[in-house]
Order: C-alpha cells, then sequence, then structure tokens
C-alpha cells in the first residue's frame, strides 16, 4: 500500500487552465482511492464541492502524507514557504510551462502522479533560509526563503553601503545596489540573472551574489550551508533597505540594524518521477546543447 | 614537546629573495632544535651543506613530520602536488607578495614559524583533484592537480565541441575553448579570471567554468566534492584536446578518449598561523573594502 | 589675453574641504585680475562676501567665460546638467578623491588653474542625454542626464517587462530589473557596475545595459549617438516604473507611457589641463595596471 | 537596368547543400540574362562547365558588379577578406541556417536574389581590421580580418604579459590568456563570448575585450573606428605570442615585436534585401524576447 494516502491540493493561480488541471486531479486521486484534502483558498476553485478542507496555517504535521501543488514554480515556492517544518514531501504539477520545481506536465497528469503514487518516485530534500531583522539584541522581523533573501535600498534608488560577516568575520563592506543570499534552489533564479554560478540542488551550500557592486572585485562567493550570513548597512543617506522573501513580500529595516541569514532547521522534502533530472531541466530551459554525433557512444569507457 | 621534529624544507624559484629567507629559515630551525631535511633540488640553494637531504619521488610516508615550502603560491601548489598521499602538513612562507596558500610573510619568519613550532596553529584541509584519460577502457595518463584541471584545445586555435557528464547524467554540450574544473583553492586563481565564483577553502565542492562559451546560456556550476567528472571532446575538426593540471603540464588526448575527474583521496593538510583568515587575503589581493565608519560596531547584536 | 575672464564658481556639497578650496580659488581667481561670479547657493559657502552672485535658472548664455567646478563627480554632473545649453565651458576640481570628471587636484589648484587661465588646456565635449516620458502624444515629464538615464521598477521589487525599439526598430522585449541608457562620460560609473564596457569619452555612441536581465542572452548593446531609445513597458501587474536622471532624480511613468531617450543637441564641453589622460584616470581608479618591465620601450617601433 | 551585370559566384564549403545551391544559382542568374563568373576553386563544385572562371588573386577591380558567397559566416568572412578593397559588394545567401552575414535563405534564393537584381535592396558598410607585427620599424607580418583579430599565448598554455596602447597613449598593462580586437560584426562572434558587448554594425567603433584577464578590473573598452592600437608584449618565459585573424590563420611574433591592428582603408558593401534587421537575427541567433502581449502598440506614441 502506498504511504500517500491522504493528499493535500493547493493552487494559487487562478487561471483556466489552473482549475481544469486541479479539478482532473481530484477526480483522480479519488478514483484512486486517495483521501483529498483541499488548502481552504484552493477549495473555492474546485468544482467538487464535497472535500475536506484545512487551512495552511493550522494544519498539523501528520496530517497528510503529501502535498501536490497546480501552478508554476512560484505557486511551489509558496508553498515550501508555507509547509516548511509539516516535514510533507510536496509534488509540483505544472500548467504547462516546465519548471525547476514543478515537473510533473499536466499531459502526464494520470500517469507521472500514478507512478509516484504506486512507490516509482525520487526524493530531493532543499533546504531554506531564514531571515531575521535584529534590532538591540531583539529579532523584529523575520521570513523565509526557499530561494532567496534578497537584500536591497528599499524605496531609495541610491547604492547602499553595508558590510558582510560570514560565521562571525568580516568578508568584505561593498557599495552595490544589494545582495542576494540565495539556496541551491534559488541559484537558477534570481541569482544566476544576477550573474551567480549555478549550484546543484543538493549541494550543501549558499551562494551570495552582489548586486550591480562599485568595485568590480566583488564576485559570488559560495559558502557552507551551515554558515551564519550577517549584514550590516551603514546608517547614512537616510536609507532605509529593505530584506525580500522570494520576491514576496518585504521586511523592513531601520539604522543600525543588522540582517542574519541561515539555513531554516528542517527542509522540505521534493517528490519528483522516477528519471527526474536537474541538468535535462536546466537543458530545456536554458537552452543548454544536447548530445553531440561528433562524440562516440560506445566505447567502453563507460557513459554510452 | 611540538609534534614538528623533523622538518622538510622545499623551494622551487631560485631568486636571491627565496635563498636568504631558506638560509634563515635554516638557521632558525636548527637553533630550535628541529632535525631540518632539505629537499634534493633545494638542497643546492642552501649555503648549510650540512643538512640530510631527500628526494621526493622516494620520499617515506612517515620520514617528515612537517613540510616547510619557501616561495609563492605557484611553489606552494607543486609541493601539494608532490606530497599528496604521504599525510605531511605543509606551511607555506611567501617571498614578499601575500599569497592565498603562503601566508607567513619573510619579515615575520621567526616569530610567526616559532608560533605554529610551539603548536598555536590552524589547520585546513585542501583536496585535489585527479585527472585521467581513458581510452578503451585504459587509463592512458593521469596528474593531479591543487587548483584546477584544465580542458583546452591544445595546439588549436579553434573552439572546441564536448559533452560534460556529471556523475554519469549528461549536463550538456558545449562549443567553448574549453572547461576549468577547479577546486575550492582554485577558485581563487584561473577560475575566477573566467568568470567563476569564490568557493570557502573549506566547501566540499567543485566548480566547473567554461572558458568562453558560444553560448551566452553556459554559466559556472558549483557540485559537490564527491562528484565524478566526464568529458567526451566531439572527433572533427583533427582537434587534439588537452589537458593541463595546475596550469603545469599537460596530458595530451586522442580521439574518441574519455577524460575523468575526481577529488582525490587523500587531502593534505595546510598550516597556517592563529588569526589566518581567508577573507582577509581576499580582502588584500582583490582590494575588497574594508570596515565601514557608518556602521556600528558596538550594537549588542554581536560581531563588535 | 586669456579667454576666461568673467569665471562663475560652483559647489554643492558643504564640507570643510569644499570651503576650504571654494576660499583659496577665490581669492587666487581675483589676484589673477579675474571677474569672478558665485552661483546663488554656493555664495552662502564663502567668506569672500562681495562678490556678484547668479542663480543656475536665470543664467544667460553669454554672462560667464568659464565655471569651476568644487567637488566631486557629483557636483560635476549638477553642473553639467545645470549648464547644458549655455555654451560656456566646465573645469573641476575636485576635493580629495580623484575623479573621472574633476581632474585637477586640490594641492596642485593654483599651478593647474593658472595654466588654464593661461591658455594651456584641453577640451573634451560630452554629451547629455534626454529622457521624456510620453503620453498620448503628448509630454508629460522630462529629464536630462550626463551620466544616465535609468529604467528600474520603481516601488515595487518585482522585475519587469519591457519592449526596446532603436531608431524605430524593435529591438527585443525583456524581463528585468530594467535598463540603463548611458553616455560614454557615464560607462565608467553604473553602467559598469552593471556589466557595461567602457566607452572611449569622445566616442559618439550610447551604451544600453540590461540590470539583471532574466535572459541571459541578454547583453550590452552600443548603438550610434544619434539613436533615438523608445522603452515601452507592459501593463500588468500594477507596475508603475521609474525614470532615473543621474541617479539623482525620479521621472513616474504610468501605464501605456513610452520613454524616448535621446542626445541633448546641445554638448557640454569640458576642460582639462594638458596632459590629461583618460585611461591615467581608468588605471588609477580601476587598478589597470601600469608599464611592464619585461616590455622594451625603445625600439624603434614608436610608443618608447 | 540593374547595376549587377557580371555576377561572381563562390563557396567553400563542399558539401551538398552548398553544391545544390549553387547550381541553382548559377542556373537562376543565367536565365536572368546575367553574366556568371566562377571563382575557381568553386567553378570544380558546379556542374554547369561553360562558366567564365577568375581567381581571387588576380581578380581585377572592375571586373565585377557582384559577388554572391554561398554557405555560412565563416564563408562570407573568408570572401570579404579576399576581395576587400576590391570595391565590389557581396551578397549572402545562408545554406540553411540564419546567419548575421548570410541572410537569404535558400528556399527564397529566386526571389530574394531576384528582388536584389531589381534594384530592391540595402547597402550596409563593414570595414575591415589590418593587423601588423613589427620588428625593429619593419613589418614582418600582416594580416587583415573582417571579425577579429585575436592576440593569444600561442603553444603556450601560461598565461601572458602585454602592454595595450591607444593612439599612442598607455592603456594598460595585462595579466590574460590575451585580447580581442573585433569590429562591430565581429562584436557578436568570439567577442561575445568572452564577455564583450554587441556593437550596432554600421558604429563606427573598435571594441577591445579581455580573454580571462587576472585581474578583474579589466573590462571591455570600446574606441573610435580611426584608433590605432598597439600591443606590446612582455619577453619573458619564452612565450611566442600569436596573432589569429577571423580565427583562420596565424601570425608569429618574436620577442619585442610590436602588434599595430588599425581599420582597413576600404570598407566592404553588403548587400541585404530589403527589410534586413539586424536585431531581428540577434533575436532568432540569441533568443531574445519578442513583442509583448502586455504593451499597447496603437497608442499615437509612434512605433504602433
Amino acid at each position: 500500500m502506498s504511504p500517500f494516502r491522504r493528499i493535500g491540493v493547493v493552487a494559487r493561480l487562478r487561471n483556466r487552465e489552473v482549475v481544469e488541471s486541479l479539478d482532473r486531479l481530484v477526480a483522480f486521486l479519488k478514483r484512486d482511492g486517495r483521501e483529498v484534502i483541499a488548502e481552504r483558498d484552493t477549495a473555492e476553485l474546485l468544482a467538487d464541492r464535497s472535500l475536506a478542507v484545512v487551512d495552511r496555517k493550522t494544519l498539523q504535521p501528520d496530517a497528510l502524507d503529501l502535498v501536490i501543488v497546480v501552478g508554476g514554480d512560484g505557486s511551489m515556492l509558496g508553498a515550501i514557504r508555507a509547509l516548511a517544518g509539516l516535514d510533507v514531501p510536496l509534488l509540483g504539477l505544472n500548467r504547462g510551462r516546465l519548471g525547476f520545481l514543478t515537473d510533473i506536465p499536466p499531459e502526464e497528469m494520470e500517469t507521472g502522479i500514478g507512478r509516484v503514487l504506486a512507490g516509482e518516485y525520487q526524493l530531493s530534500e532543499r533546504f531554506l533560509l531564514q531571515a531575521e531583522v535584529w534590532r538591540q539584541g531583539v529579532v523584529v522581523a523575520a521570513g523565509n526563503a526557499a530561494n532567496d533573501v534578497v537584500l536591497h535600498p528599499g524605496r531609495s534608488v541610491r547604492m547602499m553601503e553595508f558590510e558582510l560577516y560570514v560565521d562571525g568575520q568580516f568578508v568584505y563592506s561593498q557599495h552595490s545596489d544589494g545582495l542576494i543570499v540565495a539556496t541551491p534552489t534559488g541559484s537558477t533564479a534570481y541569482a544566476l540573472s544576477a550573474g551567480g554560478p549555478i549550484l546543484q540542488p543538493q549541494l550543501h551550500a549558499i551562494v551570495l551574489v552582489p548586486l550591480n557592486p562599485h568595485s568590480l572585485n566583488s564576485r559570488p562567493i559560495v559558502i557552507g550551508g551551515d554558515s551564519v550570513i550577517e549584514i550590516r548597512v551603514g546608517v547614512r543617506d537616510e536609507l532605509r533597505p529593505a530584506i525580500t522573501c522570494d520576491g514576496q513580500y518585504e521586511l523592513g529595516t531601520g539604522p543600525d540594524d543588522v540582517i542574519r541569514v541561515r539555513r531554516q532547521h528542517r527542509p522540505v522534502r521534493l517528490i519528483h518521477p522516477v528519471g527526474h533530472n536537474f541538468y535535462q531541466i536546466c537543458r530545456t530551459k536554458l537552452g543548454w546543447g544536447s548530445r553531440l554525433d561528433s562524440v562516440r557512444h560506445d566505447d567502453g569507457n563507460g557513459n554510452a
């Protein structure tokens, strides 16, 4: 018997494709004998009004065996942030365009999810970042992020100056548009646009990417996944820098505040169909080159 | 009693500064009651002709407790490659300019080394890369590198095409001037010039940096330190790509050869003075910004 | 007789160094028999209360033969924007740190300016950019910039989408943090931080630098100095993008507005001491390498 | 009557697609009443053995009214280099894949070339670079390039050191893998892979792109099209740097040689079908974004 008995369904986008996929998904899961529970906002989108409903905020850790997210990578990131700490695995069903996180295409929903429910799947663990704003020894604001925590000048159009510390060691001061602190998951998102490297999803590391630094010598730095990052912003120019988590919500800061970012204790488990391949998604989404005719693939050197 | 009783001394460069430092070093070590053994080529540089001499190639694993390298980062890299596997720690004495690996300046030789010998030091482990050229299931050439293994078109000025595999998974094919496979140690060397990120020295990771890729979507990738990298070069254009280890020596390849790069089993231990700080070396060598006046450093948020 | 009879003095910063330099400058110019006119705000900083005063806004085109700006590059940019169109040349006196535009150091004030007044100087022409926001065929906001006109998402932290046209030709649509349109003068400022190339100051060209573009294929583009640039922003996501001129002031935009940027008709003339050298300023400010010992400089091939 | 009476045909590649296109082209031109002359090597590829034959090297300036090149951008570059100075316009017929220079696709050969012969075409001028190696005041080697002149370390795998001068002014010394000097035409080729900007084809400018510079502050520089570039290579490390023109042939250098690169006096004229659009080729080849649904295109602000 599959371990996925009670399955939550979540969607954030409200377009036709998502609603259609949701309805199809619920019908399929019920036919398959699963108990389907809808997230409260998602329940309103569904044709089937008979489902049990749960609230993200009051969800108990053992209430669900699996959550299926219908939508794009943004919807998946939202579910990861909301469910981090509950120890329930997540599966993403994309609504048309391949995502890094939502890797079952709608036309393969029944077979793809069927296989996962039958036990054919791969697990990948992803960690989140926890961001805190400290003021005189007290946390005054906090948030979490599955992709990235971004320091930026807030309402100002001027560059900012800040100091960066890693594990208590002073790294540098920088004059720039801010700093991206990204997980491996986030390394293919905003951090990539800002010139950062791609981190293998399972790497236990964090990447720090400066945003348009004044000094051309400031470069992306990859540090260990257990590092504690601390940012101290200079107090001039009436600057009120802000912190954005996954590009979704903002934490404001005041003069002399200290921003601390570290790995959130509990990771999230993502479920992928067997054969899921990070590099294949990169090839599709980034246009990387496919196999070459000029290379022999049956040479007794392996990898045929 | 210090564990460093038998100390080897090594230098590769033959300029006056190096020879002077060597002589001073040997005199200091002898005064301090150490047994000093000179590497064969280094012995010729020394004023003191009474030293025992060893050969790098026949050196026994337990013959030395410490090796001190006099020179620049290049000399240190050479010693790391030569001594990898012997489990003897290395200490670098630079000959004027601060290095990432040779971090005791000549003017602090006696106090700096004195403290290390008295037991005040930090250890950092660095891994090396092992590069092999496989032909029909047999290794036809091999080498090791502490910084980087670089694939390049050899004698050709044309770009090359190759396929990249990581842990047996196809990553991409690429049309470029080649590929840098670098350790964290090497991430501040050639890989940085080619647009790669900086990796914290202790990170268990390898970075792959494409050299002038034709496709602008090809970006540096950071993978786990235990990954096996495989490169297969297309066989057209009479291309005979080559592999360079730490920029020092070349392994040639033939059509249909497979290049395999992985972490060398045994790491090397580097000895640093207490207070050694990677970021401080970066600040000095890369011109990163120092602490800001506009930031309060005594705010009860730590890191004062 | 020198053509510089009536000389305006301008400063924007109000720190001690600037005020001291201003007083010394005015005294020197009066001793030298020049008629000194102070910009209204600058007059308040001066010890000498006997000077004639003019207002930037009501200044007549033939009222001054030369304007000397005391301060940094920011002060010079402000003066260039304010005086563009008046056809009066500008000379920059820096207040400590070498600038790209303010190239006479304070300790060489008397000799440096003395030589310029004696007719020993070089002229360089710099063009400005004119930015306009068009709404239903009418200009609703406008500004000028000596460095750059920057499109950015305004109060939003989300990326924006826009279309770019050059001379009526569609170039691309882009998903990014915005776009920098820079003059050669601005190419060493914000555009450089964002990955743009350096443009020789006298080049008749404009550079377009995307800010953290989602697509890695979007790259800086250098176009002719007479090009008309047009930007059209998508109307979704309640985005209200803004335009910033030289990082100093903002023009807001509304849905369906069109942003047009082109060269301002009249250039500004900068005065430099003889021997002024753009590359030398780059070497100093960017840390470029100086001459090599290993190169022979007297080889009969010129350039000795 | 069309000015293109005597038309030369050129191909370099010898694959089936090229030969087929050549035969079709010759037949079409003869049907259209043109006098067709084959380049000597190209003549061997043709089914029609009745054509007049010319040699590139002995071709007279007024012998041809138009040259049509069948192949890819590489073939076109070869023809540009060979025919520079003869003042005959060139038209490129691509053999399948869109090129920056060969912009008539094979399936539109008859209509596309028909229109050009009927006088419907656009002209664009492209300049070439002339590279010279000077030794003790004498030119010992020379070549020309339509894309780029590349300085590289030749047979060495080590970085090189050189000094760069522009118009007699010292720019910087650099430790790198070399330097690309590219025309606007070449800015979308190797220079782009090395991090250079895109130059509008008609811009009168040259771009200098460092190859993996040791100093992160070395950036692409765009200079005027009439600039004289001079490179002086350090004489240590037994380095024998080489110059490559359009990636096709190499000029060797010796110690103390000076490399001089400047614009070749006579430009080449390319013929394009009416409606030819550089940015559209960029969009296709670089995957730039197309028009947005979210932008209104009929707003009375022009550009509808």
